[in-house]
């Protein structure tokens, strides 16, 4: 199956016209746009050249810094102007079509913006396998898992000032720590500054302050997803995290890929979910497939060094699915609003091959991670890079997320 | 001392001449203003008239929906503003006095609305009292601080979606918990909802992502101060709250009051800080006095019934000291934006009337909270108001923040 463009994207493109995924790229200030193969649409030129003018909400939305208000105008909107494109996209007659001198831009050349406006921020920990082996590694072998995890998806409330967009230089933490043996806390760069490989979702509609989203309705509320790289300071972690969780281990920064891809564009790669033992309580509850089918990869580049693959998951992995981890954060009434971003947590597979952090990669640091030229880490070294990927493949075509990269610098002294 | 002002508002009133709190209120929409006695100056009225053209800044901040960026136009701006004001109040014949009837709300029948954009809101957990009343209840009685409590101010993210302001009913969350003696969690309506008394500093000026604001610079980096109540629902936070800290047990609604009391009002009211043992990390070592002498009162009113004082406190018992704990909070390179809020956790002084929550009140609810009315209370019940008060108070003058109130409602069914 072929789907024909002018352009002449390969379905197999992460880019391909089955993707058409949202972000804000650089042109005269941040500009929504839209990814198509090696190029971006210029929805901002498209509005006010009234390209879109068949289309039935406000394109004044595309004079925005971010994408929020468009985000606002609703589903079928996304939906309209997803399908407005490929039409356009598929007729060498089209307004865009005699438009693209200006209407579109060099993709691989562009500069990215964080794409939303992100309200608040939460990182959840729905990966039942990072769960067992963090479990395995700090607390019991034998009952990896604490008591709630297999009830409720366990998450927390992260720093949303902090996110930046991908290609955005990360400095090492200073910090609190307390090495093994000594006394008092000492002061100084984290030793154990790791990433952590997820997944996040943004919110696409509200609901009101004490009126909960059902579980069977959450996924009608997700805008799209992004890769996010939940960077995580592990001595730092381990000295502050009790009793109230990660704080400074993790607020200096989160990195996220630059394209929003679509739940429409998601849709063909929905998978099953997996199973849930014991049975979860009524309001968490689903049937059907509410998991999807992601791959993943992560990469370290030494500074100046060639790429090593050194971890490969999916998003299928997932215990816990979006529409759980929506549904369980607003049945306390707690509201979420459009632009909102929820990280997975952790992704990890069953294999050593597929764990989604150094920590785990390393089993604590006791583990070499050899790299392709004969380097190895335990922890992430200052001038290493960390590139995520993340795409959905099947026969027929491809939906890519891009990269998400960053480049770790020394700490400030 | 009497300061003179042709509105007579005496010295002693909450919203003296010596306070002059900033916040949003309801006139054609949200609203700037300024409390005094019992009228609010409003400041896009005196914007448009242009009775502020002596002021160096763009006045057109006051056509804002929030404070954000009137707080942007930095310290000097507000000083130079409340100068302004002072000495537009104490002259009867200023342009203030002369367009009095257009200039001045009556503030007991105005309605409010929350006072900044809160980029990202924080809670820490800074008063000792508090926390060792809580290590003896749910850990060991003889070590009730963990180790790293009195070596770093112990923080954690929470949500600024569902920050209220006082006056907003609050619906009593429903949840998961688990009851004492129960193989698995049930689902219904939180048992155990309680306040915290807190106060919330709110940033006034910006760090860079990856540049930490000194201990000895950061006060400068502060606008002010409101009432906070951190309303939590015990038995949800007791099932979720490991290993990431509070969620849902929190994130339902926080309730904050109207006024924003700004750092110069509260200049007068400084006071020693508590000596901090062991001696802390230089990163976090300072001199002089950076605590604050503010009086503060819970009462709780039951549906139709007599309000009752149920708790006194003093913000002068905090351990941490606010600038203490936003040097912390970037000491890793974590920015801060203007209007973001961090509150201080509970604060308990040393004797029982002065503990502040229910929690510790009727001691993880074994002993009995005996109302004015007869009615006992261990936690918060449908229909109870919680109303917070706090005041600055010499032989001179007051500086108050009038209530932070809030009346919970029955849970959803």
């Amino acid at each position: 199956m072929k789907m024909k463009n002018w352009l002449n994207v390969d379905d197999h493109h992460n880019f391909s016209m089955y993707n058409l995924p949202f972000g804000m790229f650089h042109r005269n200030g941040p500009t929504p746009g839209v990814a198509i193969g090696d190029y971006i649409i210029d929805l901002r030129f498209c509005a006010e050249k009234s390209l879109l003018s068949s289309l039935s909400f406000d394109t004044n939305v595309f004079s925005q810094p971010v994408l929020n208000d468009f985000i606002a105008t609703g589903k079928s909107n996304w939906s309209a102007l997803r399908k407005w494109l490929q039409e356009q996209l598929s007729d060498a007659n089209s307004a865009l079509a005699q438009n693209q001198n200006e209407a579109l831009v060099d993709r691989p050349k562009a500069k990215f913006y964080v794409p939303v406006h992100i309200g608040d921020y939460t990182d959840f920990y729905s990966s039942i396998e990072h769960a067992t082996n963090v479990g395995k590694m700090f607390r019991d072998p034998e009952n990896a898992l604490l008591p709630n995890w297999r009830h409720l998806p366990v998450g927390y409330h992260g720093r949303a000032s902090s996110i930046v967009i991908s290609g955005t230089d990360v400095r090492r933490p200073n910090g609190q720590t307390k090495p093994p043996g000594s006394d008092a806390p000492v002061f100084g760069p984290s030793k154990r500054l790791d990433y952590e490989l997820e997944m996040a979702f943004i919110v696409g509609s509200e609901n009101k302050l004490g009126e909960p989203i059902p579980v069977d309705k959450a996924e009608e509320h997700i805008f799209g997803m992004v890769v996010f790289n939940d960077w995580s300071a592990r001595d730092i972690q381990t000295w502050e995290y009790v009793p109230l969780g990660p704080f400074l281990a993790k607020n200096f920064a989160s990195t996220i890929s630059p394209w929003i891809v679509t739940m429409e564009a998601l849709e063909p790669f929905r998978t099953g979910s997996v199973e849930q033992n014991p049975p979860v309580l009524p309001y968490l509850q689903q049937t059907g497939n509410h998991n999807f089918d992601i791959q993943l990869e992560v990469s370290l580049t030494p500074e100046g060094g060639e790429e090593s693959s050194i971890c490969h998951s999916n998003f299928k992995y997932m215990y816990w699915s979006m529409a759980q981890q929506l549904a369980h954060h607003t049945v306390n009434g707690c509201n979420v609003r459009i632009g909102d971003m929820m990280a997975s947590g952790t992704i990890s597979g069953p294999d050593n091959g597929s764990f989604g952090s150094m920590l785990e990669l390393s089993w604590g640091g006791k583990n070499q991670i050899v790299l392709k030229d004969g380097q190895s880490r335990t922890f992430i070294e200052d001038g290493d890079t960390i590139t995520m990927k993340a795409a959905c493949k099947n026969e027929n075509f491809t939906v890519g997320f891009g990269e998400c990269s960053g480049k770790i610098l020394p700490a400030l002294r």
